[in-house]
């Protein structure tokens, strides 16, 4: 692309780093931009400093919060005895939504992916062992994305939980509610016919 | 959504102000940034202000600038009797990326749309006439999408235009090439049947 501005130009690389957004749609969002007034711009700009310079994390669970202890984790309603293991606050969101969780959270901040340079070290797994040597939890759920770096996160995991007196849980695989056979992947549909379950326990309580 | 922090669902709401970001991308992209070092978040957001704060039009064409003139307007090698009106500087890129043209351009900042109350005061015409006025501006072409805002602006110029001792042409509308005529929409197919050409002149040199 050949830019009549070095600002203009520069504006765009900027945009066009992040994820799914090429030159093409990085130069719609920067004249996009460019027509609104001054006052937007800056809200736009300064809402990403102010998050960046003032992100916390909740020294509990890890998850993106305002306060020392997000309210999830300060709420005296929730089962503190139930911990579900996520990757990022996004899954978090993803299951409060559902209104079907009472426990609390443990946000690992990623997933291990040896490709991408992630280890365990990068993840807050250390203070998931602390919480469960420490407290009493009964049971941590895993619930991570089925992919190969979920696997692989949740066989670390589980290897390093096992020795403690907890019940380790994952949450169900198989096919969705309203999905239609035909178009199940086979994996999906293997598993699901091999790890079939009693009619009653399949019915949503 | 039911965001963990305050400083995130504001970030999150700036972005799904952008055209074709929803909340669920904003969230992706916010998350994003928030992984990467300060140092490229202050890059991201500087980049956005400096350009909005430093932003400058060209005097004759009213591109994006970083000079007074823009190159194209500033180079001796152009056609200046040939003058490109186009909609917004990603035309110009797109006309300059062909390789074809080595006139020179008049950005319109727009097109006349009274459903988004755009009027013709609102583009770069006045300063379009003068051009014509004062300059030897041989030919004009109106290079503006086949839109109904499109037709409406070349309407407007064209009745503007047409009293000055200027050539008034547009760009060919007609099948794309390399494109398959059952694919073709209607329109475009029944007006490039009206509107055919001897064949000696459809042909590219």
């Amino acid at each position: 692309m050949i830019f009549s501005s070095k600002l203009l130009e520069n504006a765009v690389n900027e945009f066009s780093k992040l994820p799914g957004v090429g030159q093409k749609t990085a130069l719609r969002l920067v004249l996009h931009l460019l027509k609104q007034p001054i006052a937007d711009v800056e809200a736009f700009s300064g809402s990403l400093t102010r998050l960046k310079n003032g992100i916390r994390f909740c020294q509990i669970c890890c998850n993106i919060s305002d306060l020392p202890v997000c309210e999830i984790c300060a709420s005296f309603k929730r089962d503190k005895s139930l911990i579900c293991i996520v990757e990022d606050t996004r899954d978090v969101m993803a299951i409060e939504n559902t209104g079907q969780y009472n426990g609390v959270y443990h946000v690992l901040g990623g997933l291990i992916s040896p490709m991408d340079g992630v280890g365990p070290t990068d993840l807050n797994i250390d203070s998931l062992l602390e919480r469960v040597k420490n407290n009493e939890v009964a049971e941590v759920i895993l619930a991570v994305s089925a992919t190969m770096e979920g696997d692989t996160t949740i066989f670390y995991l589980y290897k390093k939980l096992k020795d403690h007196p907890v019940r380790i849980t994952a949450i169900a695989r198989g096919i969705a509610f309203g999905g239609e056979l035909e178009f199940v992947d086979e994996v999906t549909l293997g598993r699901s016919i091999a790890t079939r379950v009693p009619y009653e326990n399949s019915l949503f309580k």
